[in-house]
């Protein structure tokens, strides 16, 4: 629908309603498919597509309904960025890095390893330029993209066996996709990407040595604990995972300013909520881990942890060199702007949970 | 207006829209007065008190438009909670420890000292029942609070002299309120509490010899780095301050849904928006002090930090214990709450930030 024909038929539907201050186009009532890569219900991230969807269906008063659609249900989950650009659907519910064939530079709104964590994140697209260089890269395939939820830093992953130190890495077969698998192949290890529903049995067999998923939350239901006890965290490859809402730009700039504002507000809402979630839900599920099915919690030996940073810097730099002049402009940016951050969360946000961590018990 | 009035002036203002799905009263324009505890443009919070009474007035095309007055401007600004109990106001932006002497309860929506992070907060209210203590709270006054904002991580204060342990806070005179001034007098300080509008006199004066504000982004404007040259942060006694927007109950249960939902949707996104803010604009203005004022950042001496954590749990210990059953139940909710996500925010949050501050540089 174009604007003429949107406007027109608001007109028409608002005709008796002449007397009210609002807009008459406003009265329309419209509804919008929402296509997702998650399975349904899907802890935190399924669970947090359906309550955005939901919300801005309620804010709206029903004048914006918006129909969910679980990976597979409409379009197979790696094709919902093109239900969008092709019309099926206007509203696809994802993360940016899942795009990367179609611009590399949207990596860095969803996450890199030993990048921005969520609040940096939130801060470089709200308040430092980050949603204008999003929007850059998205309006070349006439979309627009909001964050919408964030796991927060996540696990390491499952192993096996103990790590004693790098060598313990060497062709060590581990399941872990995008960016951190180039960084865990850099230090060694043979990395494959399968689907999540295939991770137990390759573990089980021994195709798999280990494999990365997410976080407690969502690992304990997949019983990745019944063949790999070492659970490592923190994970350094995957400081979070932002999720995206991302819209059909036309059709949303044809929508009156009010319900604008709601899809925005209710993203930015769910941003916190799914935060929440994870901080709430992964301690639980880490509990009944180690209580329930013997699991032991370890870190990642030291030299692994540095080994990673170095791998990361150069992957990182590989981004900004690759020739493409957009992912360069996005890379450079979000370095600095992660460089003038960190002073602030690595010197107050990590120097305030070390001395609680050292001191407090109650 | 009781619901009846409400409900009838809303189906005349609606009679000629019949037509429409919308129920008649959801087209009412109405206008509520927002009382706010800051200055108009204070940096952060006032500006997010105007933001998100902006955001709820377009979110709601006009039909819930709000007016913000300043600190001052309609009443004194620790009498805004008051203002929405007796009618005077519609809406309170301010932060809810303000409003102790009603419950002491209401520090732990704020922020108490070696308490939860922002991220930890949110989680705590939105997904582990923090909301509905905070609504029992203040079901008693006939409001309802939404957390709608957060500094995050403050500085610590600035002192003329550089501390060099326990024996340099003897007698020492700090400018720190509330119950972080309660840590700091158990650790030999004469703590005051001056408005921010008298701090700077008392410091260049002498009858100061060190305070606290907020942080750089707040602090920077007040000029305290003209007579007080060591900035030390993080600080221990405040890991946040939560601000809340209070409206009244009955008043906001009179409201159709989407309404509400807007109000709330608004609220959590400048949680988000708030935070953010804090964390690009803070190093911004850190930069400013040391590079042009020649400020000194320090990180508290380790023994000041380690009796720091002794004397809030003495602290949060006799909150508990006060005698008071409401701030009992919610001190032990919250304690509970805390100990559980530690172990996430602690392990992966601190772990992650740990290990990037240590080896990655780009």
């Amino acid at each position: 629908m174009d604007r003429r024909t949107f406007i027109r038929r608001g007109a028409l539907a608002g005709a008796g309603a002449a007397a009210l201050a609002s807009p008459a186009v406003a009265q329309e009532r419209i509804t919008w498919r929402m296509v997702t890569t998650w399975p349904k219900n899907f802890p935190g991230l399924g669970v947090g597509a359906q309550r955005l969807a939901d919300r801005i269906t309620t804010a709206s008063g029903g004048r914006l309904t918006v129909q969910v659609y679980a990976a597979g249900e409409m379009v197979p989950p790696l094709q919902s960025l093109d239900a969008v650009i092709d019309g099926t659907a206007e509203m696809s519910h994802g993360a940016a890095y899942y795009w990367q064939n179609k611009s590399t530079a949207l990596n860095f709104f969803t996450g890199v390893p030993y990048g921005m964590t969520s609040q940096e994140l939130a801060a470089w697209v709200v308040h430092m330029g980050g949603q204008e260089l999003w929007d850059e890269v998205y309006d070349q395939f006439g979309v627009q993209g909001f964050l919408s939820g964030n796991t927060g830093v996540q696990a390491g992953g499952w192993f096996r066996d103990e790590l004693t130190g790098l060598d313990s890495l060497k062709g060590l077969r581990f399941r872990t996709p995008g960016l951190g698998g180039r960084v865990w192949e850099k230090m060694g290890a043979t990395v494959t990407n399968l689907a999540a529903g295939e991770i137990f049995q390759a573990l089980q067999s021994g195709a798999l040595d280990a494999a990365e998923f997410v976080g407690p939350y969502n690992d304990l239901a997949l019983g990745f604990y019944q063949v790999a006890k070492n659970y490592y965290t923190p994970s350094f490859t995957e400081p979070g995972l932002a999720t995206e809402l991302v819209v059909d730009k036309a059709k949303f700039q044809e929508l009156p300013a009010d319900l604008q504002e709601i899809v925005r507000a209710v993203c930015q809402s769910e941003y916190d909520t799914v935060t929440a979630d994870f901080m709430a839900n992964d301690p639980r599920a880490l509990q009944t881990l180690v209580n329930d099915h013997g699991v032991q919690v370890r870190a990642f030996p030291e030299e692994i942890v540095e080994a990673g940073a170095k791998a990361a810097m150069e992957v990182i730099a590989e981004l900004r060199d690759g020739g493409d002049e957009m992912t360069k402009k996005v890379t450079e940016h979000f370095i600095s702007a992660l460089n003038l951050m960190r002073t602030r969360s690595e010197g107050n946000e990590r120097g305030y949970l070390q001395a609680r961590s050292q001191y407090f018990t109650l």
